[in-house]
Parts: C-alpha cells; sequence; structure tokens
C-alpha cells in the first residue's frame, strides 16, 4: 500500500532550515533523528495516498500558520531531546 | 534522515488481515490505499529512528489492547470510504 505523511517533508525541510541556528549540546546525527522523530510524534499525521500527495503536500508549504505551528515543535523537540540526549556521546 | 512510523506496519498488519472480511462497494487497490492512509490519520504516530524501531514494532505485537485500537480505527475508515468511495469505480 503506497501512503506517506505530508507531514514528514514538510518538518524535514524545516528542520533542516532552522538546524545551523538551533542550540543543543549535541548536534550529531542520532540526536537530529531523535528531534525529526519526536516533533512528528507530537504532529497530527496527515498520510496521504503516494500518487495526489506530492501536489497536497506542496500546498502546505504556503501555509504560513502549519509552517509556525511546525517550527513551535521542532522547539519543543529540541528542547526534549537537549535535556535527554540519548546517543553514544552521552551515554555513560 | 531515517524515521519511520511505528504504526504503518502494524496497522498494515491488521488491514490485510481483516481486508477479506471487510465489507465495502468497492475492495480495489485505491479504497484499501485511502482505507489505510484514513486509519493511519486517526491514530497517534510513533515515530522511532529506523535503527532500534523494528524491536520497538514487534514488541508493539503482543499488545492486546493496541491490536484492538488499531481494529476499531481500521472499522471506522473502513466506513468513511464506503460511504465517500474516491476511486475512478465511482467517479462520475
Amino acid at each position: 500500500m503506497k501512503v506517506f505523511n505530508a507531514m514528514e517533508p514538510l518538518v524535514a525541510e524545516a528542520l533542516n532550515e532552522y538546524w545551523s541556528d538551533i542550540n543543543m549540546p549535541c548536534k550529531c546525527e542520532q540526536c537530529k533523528n531523535d528531534v525529526f522523530a519526536i516533533a512528528l510524534n507530537s504532529i497530527t499525521p496527515r498520510y496521504v495516498s503516494k500518487d495526489n500527495g506530492i501536489a497536497y503536500v506542496k500546498a502546505q508549504y504556503f501555509d504560513k500558520q502549519m509552517k509556525t505551528n511546525i517550527v513551535v515543535k521542532i522547539a519543543e523537540a529540541t528542547k526534549k531531546v537537549a535535556e535527554h540526549p540519548q546517543c553514544a556521546n552521552f551515554q555513560r
């Protein structure tokens, strides 16, 4: 079955856009991955079928309110990972 | 970034398991895809990183309450698609 969560590319895009501005104790690939997963878990999924989904996703790029909501969720996820990093650099 | 929604394989598994028992005006691939997308949109996502996600998913298979919840969501999604099929067989 061919579906995908239209929020994934939108959150990935915003995370990549702001990643250099974000302050965290560790900015390794796993910490970035954890921020991405935690942010997606706090955003209502919007699964669409792969055929007509791409157009749907593009339309969302122009939705300022959605973009703001995503950036807020990323900031919250960043805070959680900064407080409890799970990557190898912080495992004792 | 490598994350996936651990609920996707669980919902796909349950949908495939019950698909033959489900009564719907149309059971084409798109209608099945639409049921899958609508069900996933009504279930809280559980994104995990691809590295340790597989073990997490397997553990969920034994969670009877989660399986029941998934089956209920599939039934609701099936009802919606049965009432408003979007596939080519029903477009006038």
